[in-house]
């Protein structure tokens, strides 16, 4: 059931050799691997958005593709590693929270805490205290990837793991309100307000930094300049300026608060 | 005759896990394609420039790859996609002026237009409004890449495309007039002006920026700050400074006109 | 013996289809490969942190990898090409300095300097005067790694090669003094100061930026905010901030000395 494809996503950037040295521990171990990056321009030292991202996209690989996602502060402290089964593809990232946007979100996952016995069965070299990502998570993958291992070879099945960076959206006196996860290359400002939230209003208004937005169905059918808000095509809300960038325009970025309101 | 091969060309930057999704796409659909990124730091909303590499940049590769390339401005709109069979690659784009290029340079092009009939074939769930290089240019990409579909299965024969956004380098008084295209990591300025057109000149001189600039061979022959001009390995005229930037040298950007004249 | 992997380090950036071009070429000449970036964004004509980085990376690779790194101020001038072989890696550059870390401390490198007659068995079409990393290292990075060229076959065994860019830490009154060589993603500023260098301290101190820093084991054994010394994963020693970036708080960059010291 494993695909052999492997997903990464990091803070690393792209200055270095940390990506790459990953990708060639994952091929020494499993040559056949296709390993694909989902992306290294996480905020660093900020699990909420690539646990976000993940949730939103693991569903367009091939079943049996193992995620392994590394945004890790706590590298080197007592911090957990886990490994989880779900929706028929397999997750690894640091019990830092990361996971858990997708472990709450997916029913029937199987979440197990990588312990000292599973690793014992990749007789990896010592790890360094700094570097996980390519002397465990790297390994890991490359042993999942290839089927050679499963996640319940990794260590014990767990219940619970560390809470999300982000709360899910709140409603109060009538008004929902959310928060801005990320800006993407466009400069659109995307919201953790998932389209299911949309629903139990008639005619939703969307506030953000001051402006009012009506929802429209894509950027192509505003003006040029033009502000709006939509559901994109990862299932959230989103505010835009059409062939322009609202992050800019309305001095917004990452954490402002998103607010969607009955219009009057 | 399909190489298995897929280049993409976005304006989709690193930020957040829009290539990485449609990588998914393609490998889910063809596990064996070998994708390789062209670059995906065309600037926001310029096919001119996806166009421009394209055009120089297709011919390293094996003939029977297919190059998607999604600078898309009109996403969700009326713009047609247009898929072209030329010198044995496949181009795969929106029909916004981004192949014209191509298509302009090369001979016996067979373009088609994908309709709704050729859309049918792959089964596709519903697409997005905002993210069609995940929904519809990635599957598309692997059937092509894969050889299941060929072009003329996804529509008719066009026999016109959407003009470029780039004129042709002109001629007036005795000198030619281009444009900058593009700035590279080394802030050497890479104009549209193609060698073929420093022919008709005995010994041309180059004028930019209110600077003129002597034709030489290569970077390594000019002192360190000296400034240049070239033909470069793509076969363009380009304005460098030795181990050093040209546009933050001169203050030139993309769009910068580039004049060239006979040496008095 | 080779593992079909190759490995590319430039400082082409990701604008430009400059990388792509060069993966295509070797795609087209030994479709098997698995290509891994190792870094693009090395600063620009500065092969010394090529060299740092491969020199200290290329051992989580296969036995077998071809490791192609073009940094190449000098490209189009009289500047040779090298091809290594070294504790079973096969290593190709320009021969600038860039290898020379790499060759000092291997034993046994097997040097080969690639000349007319060894290019001549691959048939390469002429190479331009500015791009050999398309043109050049990347048909010899595919023959390579196909195991169908050996480096002796690319030229005569060479004896000595140009010296690297950075002397190696000296030591003078009881100080030790290294230098910055590059700064993460994190901002952690790592230094050519391997861990041999401190074993000769009883309790070594760090100086840099008219600060002192205790030697600790990772990051997240820090308050947040504090900084650091530590041996990183690569063996060498850097200067950290826990949870933040020690480059940004110090105002120190590339090229800064970094002093060790017995503490007091």
């Amino acid at each position: 059931m494993a695909s052999g494809v492997v997903t990464i996503t990091t803070d690393f950037g792209h200055k270095g050799p940390f990506v790459g040295v990953m990708k060639g521990v994952i091929l020494a171990r499993f040559r056949d691997a296709k390993i694909v990056d989902l992306t290294h321009e996480i905020p660093v030292h900020w699990p909420a958005e690539a646990g976000f991202w993940l949730q939103r996209s693991y569903y367009y690989f091939s079943p049996g593709t193992v995620h392994v996602a590394v945004v890790d502060p706590g590298v080197g402290t007592e911090r957990d590693i886990i490994v989880a089964e779900a929706d028929r593809h397999v997750f690894l990232a640091p019990d830092n929270g990361l996971l858990a946007p997708l472990l709450d979100a997916v029913a029937d996952a199987a979440v197990h805490r990588v312990d000292a016995a599973g690793l014992d069965s990749l007789s990896l070299p010592p790890a360094s205290a700094t570097f996980h990502g390519r002397d465990i998570f790297a390994p890991l993958a490359a042993e999942l990837a290839s089927g050679r291992l499963a996640p319940s070879d990794l260590g014990p099945r767990a219940d619970d793991w560390t809470p999300g960076w982000l709360d899910e959206p709140e409603s109060a006196n009538g008004r929902l309100v959310g928060v801005v996860v990320t800006v993407d290359n466009f400069g659109n400002l995307i919201t953790n307000i998932g389209e299911e939230y949309l629903e139990s209003f008639e005619r939703p208004l969307v506030l953000a930094g001051g402006h009012e937005f009506e929802l429209r169905e894509t950027y192509g059918r505003s003006k040029p300049g033009e502000y709006l808000a939509l559901v994109n095509s990862f299932g959230v809300l989103e505010i835009a300026r059409a062939e322009s960038s609202a992050a800019a325009g309305l001095g917004l970025d990452r954490g402002a608060p998103v607010r969607i309101m009955e219009a009057g």
